[in-house]
């Protein structure tokens, strides 16, 4: 398919915007006044660094402003404010694209012996600094999986197909929708990441209740090294030793570089549909999410919006009059003064989804549900992938938005819910500004669910990144003293690696830096992503219990 | 529970027993002719060598003969012969049993100091070598996880539970009950085999079709390590990394010892039932079981015996005359010569029960199978631990028997299929001998399936041995070559190590000693288990394509 341009310094295709409403401006400016606007500077602006000198390496390397612009950043929150204020602390020297997994071995090998550090990039939009080069290292080149795209094979009798680590998401699907096959994996990001990305970061979709995270989806690995091409080829299960494909899927570019997948599909469903049901509170609604779970209902999608997020949702939602009207007619009755929007979707044949539907029903009617009809879950259907355009928009329009998601067990969540929220709002006061905190309940397992927060604040001219700084970490530290995960599906990337240790213990840091160690020895891959540094081998000493 | 007595030399229970019924005798003299008996000698006369000194252990050390030689082998089948023959090759010297997961990492630390090897032991029903205390090591101390026992709490509403490692099947589901909940994880061995167990070694059980492998049980870890107590709390699903615990689970006692798992649990079903069905060959009934898998319907247990299981099940069933009567008929009939057993379990509440069978039905009907009913489904549920005291009584009697498991993706399974058996036939041939052997189909996904081997022979006294690692041998090659999985649930153990590499790659296998080395650094813990020997550490050579 022919490509469209990719916009520099934010979100997508060029030309695609998703312009803030009035009513979302309205509800923002009442909500936290105006904040300093953020223009992005024209590219021709941007001034970068000559490339530092390279060793030989064994393909063509791009060392075009226009390229190296292109592969400094990810998507986070740092990453966009630097961009568009021309600020980019570190630009790869040149940018490598393989055209085979051999090639990419030849590279790593170029790169360890000429000590290049080299940054593994699929569709760079990772919003924890998992791609973006850092400055003060060795030369820098990234190494985009661009070229290798498409689908290998397809195995329709074991619903596999074998996909090289560059193909974006649409195109997948693309290839597959012929065998009547999906994978269905959709993150936010479904249009511009990749499934090498997918796998290094352990990523989710939105269809993930029902389908799995990535996690579940992959059957067969290869993963170029410094040692070679390392494949383990596709097995529905095995208990040959520890699931390596597991060891690989979330390292982030640490241990290698995925060139190949092979990916557990499904049948093209014969029909696809949801609901948009108004629960009376959070509680009632996080009550209805884990009964299905634990009922085994194959519920698609799910997806639970908070209070705060509902009343947003809605100014984004561009209403017709009558139905802006019944929503605040709905919202102004005491039952639904704190309604909370829950989507539900769900796919298969129609016997089935109409048993789903009835249970879930049942489920929801009990617990006070009021049902919005088809069109507000078609609604997000058909949005849902434009949702981060409209980050840059607020970004210029004064106002500051990220997002975090964490996940526990079901007994777990309020705490997390509630201590967030919290700590959001302190640490946004001790900068004399408020802060609004949405938040949705989404990827539901029968143990538990992840809780994903967006939360906006009034720019400040010059301080941008202290703000994000100060309300990130202060959110981070509550998600995991509330025993959450440090994320559910962002990954770790730079900006959470100071914390990892937090989560997986001194001996889980010490077990990813061994494997760092051994499959890429001279340390040329992603340094500081995953793992803040990487610990000096030797003995170490046996230390006190770990928490 | 008061403990029953186990049996020193065999499998289960003193006093248990599964007679080798006069149509399997006859069978089985009829397709091997008679072999040389292997009659257990009595527990007397079995002669050990003096326990070897021992540093100062921080525990009570057992080191009377009984614990010696109860706590030697596993139950593979050279375990067997050496037990059955009094010519064991090596006792731990040995056998600590902590009360708690500090004394766990007390015993590895003195271990370490005083040059001590630890064979962590759960149930001791390793059938591939994985707790079977090896000759001319160290002075080996078996840890015996038998006081690490219980539930420790349960988080109803997140249907999890927190156990400890040494908890066998009946007491887990026991203590799970009043609460509403199971786990539902039951392997062959479910009354003798401990939750550590099952991690360590990735098992499956019966109901694994549905419940999935303990490796998706799994939600939070405890290990004990040299540095300490390592904890992975219980979560739903995480991003930070890697999956930590399943580098833990299939670890087989190389990284540390499990101490305790966190459980993921489903309700007790309202109820449950099965069907028995023949099918006329076993092409038909993999591709019944490849549909119902592809179509999603929540079946829980799904077995399929190929004609040689099926004819030999049928003797060991101990039909009514009436049932033998049909049961000959049936497969008189040309559409049923080559009929094929197939058991399908579900459970859950009617409702959805009702759709499951329905479609079900569909299936297999459009097949042409034939409903058995429910009957034989009752009786293999209600048989289905015992068969194991039946290998006991084979070689008593003269025959060999062993088993094998492997998985493949559903276009791989028919050559796993042929090729092992043709394997199995030219190894006999080459011993002079006749082989028979059985394989179902069983723990299926939506991928692939697992086929399992009961391969048996005709003994030949003093040989016993050699006969079973030629065809053991020669299986094994023959599934890798095709595609399977070195092991579907049975685990790596020592008998399985030297192939590991074939499956798993040189640089897999390095990643899995670099592991070894950070987590257990004195190499104290069970050596030549998963790996059949610690690479050296330090540079290695960058190697070519690996397959």
């Amino acid at each position: 398919m022919p490509e469209r341009e990719r916009r520099w310094s934010g979100w997508g295709f060029e030309g695609e915007r998703f312009p803030v409403p009035e009513a979302a401006r309205s509800f923002l400016t009442e909500r936290l006044g105006a904040g300093d606007p953020l223009p992005a500077v024209p590219e021709g602006e941007v001034k970068l660094p000559p490339s530092r000198p390279l060793p030989p390496l064994p393909l063509p390397a791009a060392t075009d402003d226009g390229s190296r612009l292109r592969s400094a950043c990810g998507s986070s929150l740092p990453d966009l404010v630097a961009l568009r204020t021309g600020t980019v602390a570190a630009y790869p020297d040149a940018v490598c694209a393989p055209d085979t997994p051999d090639q990419v071995v030849e590279l790593l090998r170029a790169a360890a012996a000429g000590g290049v550090t080299v940054v593994p990039r699929g569709g760079g939009t990772s919003v924890v600094g998992g791609v973006t080069v850092r400055p003060g290292g060795a030369p820098t080149v990234v190494l985009s999986l661009e070229r290798l795209r498409g689908v290998i094979s397809v195995d329709a009798a074991s619903h596999l197909a074998r996909v090289r680590a560059g193909t974006f998401g649409p195109e997948l699907e693309a290839a597959l929708a012929p065998h009547g096959l999906r994978l269905g994996h959709e993150p936010q990001s479904f249009e511009f990441s990749s499934v090498g990305g997918w796998v290094a970061t352990r990523s989710a979709g939105q269809r993930s209740t029902g389908v799995g995270k990535i996690d579940d989806l992959v059957a067969g690995l290869e993963v170029a090294t410094e040692a070679g091409l390392w494949r383990l080829a596709a097995q529905p299960a095995s208990a040959a030793g520890p699931e390596l494909r597991r060891l690989l899927i979330g390292s982030e570019g640490r241990f290698g570089v995925i060139t190949e997948a092979t990916l557990r599909l499904r049948p093209l469903p014969e029909r696809e549909d949801g609901l948009a049901v108004l629960l009376p509170g959070w509680a009632a609604g996080v009550e209805v999410c884990r009964a299905l779970l634990q009922s085994g209902v194959p519920v698609e999608t799910m997806r639970l919006a908070d209070p705060e997020e509902t009343r947003f949702g809605m100014t984004l939602a561009a209403l017709s009059p009558l139905a802006a009207r019944a929503g605040r007619v709905l919202f102004g009755l005491r039952r639904y003064r704190n309604g909370c929007l829950l989507l539900l979707g769900w796919a298969g044949d129609t016997q089935g989804m109409t048993l789903t539907e009835q249970i879930a029903a049942r489920l929801w009617r009990a617990a006070g549900g009021f049902a919005l009809g088809r069109a507000g879950w078609r609604r997000w259907r058909a949005d849902r992938f434009r949702h981060p355009y409209l980050r840059d928009e607020l970004l210029a329009a004064g106002w500051g938005v990220d997002t975090l998601e964490t996940a526990a067990p079901w007994s777990g969540l309020e705490a997390v819910y509630v201590r967030v929220r919290e700590a959001l709002a302190r640490a946004a006061a001790a900068l004399g500004m408020r802060v609004v905190v949405g938040c949705h309940l989404s990827h539901a397992y029968r143990d538990g669910a992840s809780l994903y927060f967006t939360f906006f604040w009034p720019l400040a001219r010059g301080r941008e990144i202290a703000q994000w700084g100060a309300l990130k970490s202060a959110a981070t530290e509550a998600l995991l003293g509330a025993g959450g995960t440090l994320s559910h599906h962002h990954g770790v990337g730079t900006i959470h690696a100071p914390y990892l240790e937090r989560e997986v213990g001194r001996t889980g840091v010490a077990a990813l830096a061994a494997l760092a160690r051994e499959l890429d020895p001279h340390g040329v891959l992603n340094p500081g992503v995953l793992l803040s540094r990487t610990p000096d081998p030797g003995p170490r000493t046996p230390g006190g219990r770990e928490g």
